[in-house]
């Protein structure tokens, strides 16, 4: 390169175009702040969630949901300080540093996902969840910026002694939940699925460090939890979405298989880099890390349009499957599939296509769905009653619905192709 | 392959997941009518535009902007329905035929959009433009549905002899604008570019066969036109939308001469078609257009993330000051720029980059935007009186705004590398 | 008068100003049917629901709960239309002539309604309840119309054939609830009330001439539900809302009693004729109902600003407590007040005001609210599953939480003057 | 009266129903400050506002058109402060008590208005101003509470040393404007009328005391003069609307007329003082202004209500075109209507129903139209550029549209009755 690094910041040609009201659809104006978060936000790690959706494979059902993590991650930003701020007004002490910290801890939360996330977490890098690659880009940035995020990585793993900073950022209901369960109903125009943010924040309060929500809120809540119910069925366990996703998964084990066994697959640089990489311990190293930071939604998307016409029939299949929508057959019950029914989809797949048991197994599957929107046992929501007492909001409700949605609903599914007429 | 071409359609898997219903954040549910309509929608030529974004660059400006060209389209064949629902219940005589072929004819009007479709045909496609591609898409459709889109063709060609739906296709107040303007706004977040559709279609009436809007749907029009010149300096036309889309052009003509003097660039195969072509007479061959029809917005970010690190620095700066979000300044005045500030600013980059004076041109360049609301010469918008006479929207009005809306206004702009301290 | 009746149509005077066309700002535009339809609105009889608020004194707590039950009468014409509308896109058969009566019906479902209704019952006119009062008019109506409103008739009863027509006019899922909730919501911008119409009419079908719900819009119907609760426990029976309504009954309860003994209070004609009105047999005579359709929140807000003045100090009193917003207290509990904190309270305020036992009984009180969203054994919600079963909307979730929705709440409330410090 | 004045206070029954948080539709959670702002809206002056109507007659035409002047004056209030919280963020110093005076004086900026102001100023009121008015009652209430108002009558009246306060009050961008303009097109469904006033007050900001918009927020502006125009040509002068209003003036002026003619008309207390009033010289003594503290909507609907039975035919008849909406032909016209026309049409009504031709008058009358958006020359839109200059919006814009806005536009009209057939 005929060109130096030191140079390279000089050459960087910016200045004017520094974003520091961002307009979104949903909050109105938000205002970044200059300083640290400016400079993180403005970091490539950070501005990659910009190529990395929000929804994978939901856009095939609500092709409004292109919303990506990146825009996520600035709600989140913005609600938070909105929360901080009503919480000050009501009182609650809180320090510049402990604010700044915690919207770092929020505005960071999620940079450790990749393109399909669950997807990927289930086939090639399997290993390492992305909690860790958030906690490790985390680690990365406080070094490149001197330790100023010690705090906030404190918040972040629940280590600081103030809790409610944590329960604001990882919880029940925290902003995380509160932007994205607006933020997803928003795109999809599942208009069932939205809730009043103004609100929820307007009924948050802090007694002995604990996050709480004040008595009157407990319908704000409760409306809350039902959208977060619904979302779920209709919207993230969507039966085409949750068979796109699946295929997803297989397309992607598939790579990988054959990779591993030697064949020359197109894919860009990074996508190979993990293509190549042997599972491991749960962490990634520098490297990894490094190049993990490239990938996003167009390496995989691009390498599926190119392997729709590569060699292995699997492969090739099931990478059109998903490119041109061409989606299986898929059934959701109570109770699981029977056993001979499943071996006769796969019999009749393997045979008629001439393939493996193994491979039939590409295209004839079955899993389970779960879905429970409040764990009364583990972080409860709490409720501030007026008198000052603090009492869960399944016991502080009068009605049995609350109770309704901490249950646990199982469903299975079962995918394979079409029959033949 | 294993894998015979005939068992291809039994072996989609397809069935139940067809979307007849589609929930859009704008207009609710799109019922999409079964039939021609549906198997156009199906069609890999259309199910491709799920991968080209609507506004290319103006992510970077403005993140909930990741709608697509997929999205639109829909949601201009639901508006259409709606109009013409709306000008049959004013008892305008339309039929079946021509209401099926006008909802074709908006459906596929953008089908030609390559991926960031102004910045390819003023760089790598620059002889064949996007309407033209529309129309042999429609053509090759044509053939493939049995001559079942011809009308549909005249309308989208202005030859059908009842003008009004034509101009409900292509016209200052037609389906097309009026989707995207509202679809913009909602995206951007940019409210003042909000339009009532509802109401608009509410004044859209017919007389001798030519599209009117009735007097008392004045201010509704004008709102639109000032919504419309308002998206136009805000959105469209933001100085860092446009930043953004030049450095796209030349990353794409740097990338183009490169493959044209025999240097080979990591592309994916139908980009790599397109680098290699020729330009020529303005039209595709078959296999062009075949090739086209596999290319989108993945392509070219996948390719822009690969030559970040290629050896050629324009192509390499180019790309990373995309990728990494790291946009020139960006000057704009109402008289032109002098010469000798160009010159200075294209020596001082030549000088500091070692750069040929040609490769300095990437970097500093110069050019004009210009924007008029309303042309009131060509393809006036009419209006309806109460008393059944018909006269220019701008003559109507009692306001001289109207007026003031068709003015031409033009700016110039320079782009260059921000200077070192 | 120097006038005589029969040039009193030529006089009018209206002719330009037919509103064909009302702007909702919910709806948007809502297009009045000419005709039958059109004549019913502008009738007096329905012209007087301008001034009978839908929300009673909620406006105290909510400020912007101002809407009129003219305004909600004609959203259940709009809602009923695109109902019929999107039954008929589904295949059932609906006649001009029923389609007429559906809306006519709901249109004119609460004509009986006087002002503040529910305080109206309670006190002044408890013998004759509105849903009597509005089949009185409809009566009335059809005689002036020369029986054209018969078939609406029918259906308003229940007594036609086909029971979805008279389950969209009243039933757990009709159109009346379906308006205000949405509309009530809107005004008091209690967001968590808010409905999606757009879908639960999506949602309904018809089998078997019953009115029934699509499987898929199980979660539609069960948001429906906690919206319909919610806005019971919040806005309907807010205590504050609540106790103006109480002080409100009270109000005309000691204005009748002391009419009675003969004590001339200011109050415009309509008013009077209802406070010296022996309460009888459950019906009004054609006189009463004449003078009933005068009667209207003017005469009542009136006359208490008027009592606020007059010389006997319960019924003076109770006015200024309305009208200058000087509520009491009001206590909610579980379990009943018990009977010594009552007589407490009383002996103290009759004491303290000089007042005997009886009249003290007008500012401490007690009384139960109940609530319970949906009853699942009468007027069960249908559900039709893809398969063609109807089953009840209770089995057909898997939730617990509309099992929930259907338990009976019961509250115990008591209002009594604030303690002097 | 039993009740000795000391005890009233005790007696008022009220604490626990304190609104310090109000639902509004508009801008959601509405926090009202304890202290002297909570105790001016609890005020009998104040709480009057409940029963004034924003928008006069505005309903018969726009059927949601029923929000207060109670309700208006509370969202200023809220904008107000959130202006002012914007201003402090972007450096601009003010102190606590600018900050309680400036939200007390748009709090109280209208609390002169009567019940249908506009109009009781043409009629019975005709001497005394509502600025005047809301004048009188400010300096009451600054009596009342002990000199605590005096800052925020300076700022009221300008003679404040900080200009930008005032102009915050009253100007062409004022926050009565915003909240009007926001709030009337809510109300109505007038969407074309909505104005973004997020991000109006995000433009605001301050430079030697004087209110600026920043240039970024020029488009912002240009729409908010758009729209201001739009809403009165459709909503404000409407010619349903003013025909109303019109025929109100002379139902009062008939009834004043009466009344000094010694003729006993059915009217409350407060209204029978001011029709036997003779008009004087501009200001109110304290005894009319008590009186009119307690003169609202009620009493004019009331009382024309009971004017409909009236022996005199003029009175009866404009009463009962009111209250059964049975409204004249209206005409309007670039140029003035022609005296022969006039004539006529009076002719005819004096003839057919026998009238005097001063009785005619009552029914056939002219008047004009006068509206311009924006008024270059006083009270400027000033623009705050990049640079730091100050330039009025005119001159910044670089569009017609602007100039446009600040023509003034005349309209005549004619109202008559009906032709017969």
């Amino acid at each position: 390169m005929r060109f130096c690094v030191n140079n390279y910041k000089a050459f960087l040609l910016k200045t004017s175009n520094k974003l520091t009201i961002i307009n979104d659809p949903i909050y109105g104006f938000i205002t970044i702040p200059k300083g640290l978060i400016f400079d993180l936000i403005e970091h490539k790690y950070f501005q990659r969630l910009r190529r990395i959706s929000q929804m994978g494979m939901s856009y095939l059902v609500y092709p409004g949901a292109h919303h990506t993590r990146f825009h996520h991650a600035i709600g989140c930003l913005h609600i938070m300080r909105k929360a901080l701020e009503k919480l000050e007004q009501k009182g609650v002490e809180i320090s510049e540093e402990e604010k700044q910290a915690a919207m770092i801890a929020i505005l960071l939360h999620d940079i450790g996902h990749g393109p399909f996330s669950h997807a990927m977490e289930n086939s090639i890098v399997e290993d390492v969840h992305h909690e860790q690659i958030s906690l490790q880009f985390m680690q990365a940035l406080n070094e490149e910026f001197n330790g100023s995020l010690t705090l906030a990585l404190n918040i972040f793993k629940g280590t600081y002694d103030r809790p409610f900073l944590h329960q604001l950022v990882s919880g029940q209901l925290d902003m995380d939940r509160t932007d994205y369960l607006k933020r997803d109903s928003f795109y999809t125009g599942m208009a069932e699925g939205n809730i009043n943010t103004d609100r929820i924040l307007a009924m948050l309060n802090v007694k002995n460090d604990e996050l709480m929500v004040e008595e009157k809120g407990i319908y704000t809540i409760e409306k809350f939890l039902v959208a977060r119910r619904l979302m779920y069925w209709q919207v993230y366990l969507h039966k085409t979405s949750l068979v796109a996703e699946q295929i997803l998964v297989r397309v992607l084990m598939r790579a990988k298989e054959l990779t591993q066994k030697g064949v020359e697959l197109p894919a860009s640089k990074p996508l190979a880099f993990f293509l190549k990489k042997k599972n491991a311990e749960g962490v990634f190293d520098k490297n990894a890390l490094e190049i993990f930071a490239t990938l996003d939604d167009y390496d995989i998307i691009s390498a599926m349009k190119a392997w729709c016409t590569e060699g292995d029939f699997v492969l090739s299949r099931l990478s059109k499957i998903i490119i041109n929508r061409e989606l299986p057959r898929i059934k959701i019950k109570k109770k699981p599939f029977k056993n001979e029914f499943i071996k006769a989809e796969k019999d009749r797949v393997q045979q008629q296509y001439n393939l493996t048991e193994e491979e039939a197994g590409y295209f004839v599957f079955t899993g389970t769905l779960t879905n429970q929107a409040y764990t009364f046992k583990k972080e409860a929501i709490n409720i501030l009653t007026k008198k000052g007492k603090v009492v869960d909001v399944i016991s502080a409700s009068d009605q049995l619905s609350l109770k309704a949605l901490s249950k646990v609903i199982t469903k299975n599914y079962i995918c394979y192709p079409k029959h033949l007429n």
